[in-house]
């Protein structure tokens, strides 16, 4: 059974040259099958800014008008996408970089307007796990955009956390998959401004009880709903962690 | 062997949502395998512009410096590419959208300074045949955008003609190789003014003459030269039309 470690960076570290090059020497030595699922939203929020369009946000989600597509779409799958691709080809891995809508590897289905028009946000219906499992017994890297597509000719915005919880889902049946989420702190804090209140392991009782607590709150909710269902789903490991830590097994690990 | 057929894109008509729709649909038609590679400087223009980003041309190549770089990076690996995938898939064709970085592709050399600095441009070093051969057998469309990568982390702006030529060439061993060009004339023209002054046939020898006595000039030449150069390395047909007219047979053809 293929060791597939899928690891979720966020805009802070691939909008530094820096930080994104020391990340990238870490993550080609982990061992067994990678992918890497990146954001980008904070380039992509400056970029719109430069083009005078205005960056609207409910509950850390995007709303993606037809012009914040075009932003966000130029940003993930372009810029960020390749650049990395680049620098891991620079380090010897075969890197490829993909959007949902290559190969058809991410069919999401566009949010349905209730109390708020998301616009072009997708939710992920399908992955195509044969193909992502083809791309890795042939070693390759892939590098995943968090843009996806409906069938139908639309692209879409898709909450790169998600992408990367679906992607750990669809390939627990044939790997044991690991899935590292990387941010700004050590991990799960029970007080965001100590560093040394990391939660080191968090299981469903645990975390019902910080929610109920307003200990965890936030943006941290929809990720942590994320890790529980890949938990859920069969997936061995999920870890929460900052980019620097990804070979030291320190973080929260969810159960 | 595989009969291939190539097909080159430019800018005017990825540019309109309409004619790209007809295009795909034309280009989906023609028989045996199949690789799109697209540009898209007018929108690079356009957006560079947005941006108040000055763009510079020579001899029509985009002089690129680093802001350029990401402007045509997000405009062609990004929004341009991800566009056309996403209506190939709506077809039901199995595209998957690739620069020249991914899966290491296209390597290039950036183009040395002489008495003009290009800046961030690359021309082609090698063609990773293999891996393209090895998605054709599996039975997807290419589709490239014209971003490469020098192997030291590097992304560079590369004409699409020329990537197109290449891939072309590099293709002609394995495959019996057709390369269609398409622009906004019909073919090559005796006068540009007149779409009935269509050269039907093209050889070496008539090139020349047309050359030295100015009836093809500007920046047909380099096209042509990249076509010569596809058909002495053993591309079977190359053909240079409009987008309308790729499955009629119309068109210079190049001898």
């Amino acid at each position: 059974m293929h060791q597939l470690t899928i690891v979720k960076i966020g805009g802070k570290i691939v909008e530094n040259p820096e930080s994104l090059t020391a990340f990238l020497k870490d993550f080609t030595l982990i061992a067994g099958d990678k992918i890497l699922v990146h954001g980008g939203g904070r380039l992509a929020t400056a970029l719109a800014e430069r083009l005078g369009i205005e960056t609207k946000m409910t509950d850390g989600r995007r709303i993606t008008d037809a012009e914040m597509l075009k932003v966000v779409t130029m940003v993930y799958a372009g810029w960020v996408n390749k650049n990395v691709v680049a620098q891991l080809q620079k380090l010897q891995m075969d890197a490829i970089g993909l959007s949902g809508a290559d190969m058809g590897l991410i069919l999401s289905l566009k949010r349905p307007v209730k109390e708020i028009d998301y616009g072009f946000v997708g939710d992920v219906k399908e992955i195509n796990a044969p193909a992502l499992l083809e791309l890795l017994t042939q070693n390759y890297l892939p590098v995943i955009a968090p843009i996806t597509h409906d069938g139908n000719g639309n692209l879409l915005n898709t909450n790169a956390d998600t992408i990367a919880a679906e992607i750990a889902k669809a390939l627990a049946f044939d790997c044991n998959v690991r899935l590292i989420y990387c941010f700004e702190k050590k991990g799960v804090l029970t007080n965001e401004a100590d560093d040394d209140s990391l939660i080191p392991v968090l299981d469903g009782e645990l975390y019902r009880q910080y929610k109920n607590e307003g200990i965890i709150q936030g943006g941290m909710i929809p990720k942590l709903d994320n890790a529980f269902q890949a938990i859920a789903s069969g997936v061995k490991e999920v870890i929460i962690t900052c980019a620097s830590e990804i070979n030291t097994g320190k973080g929260t690990y969810i159960r």
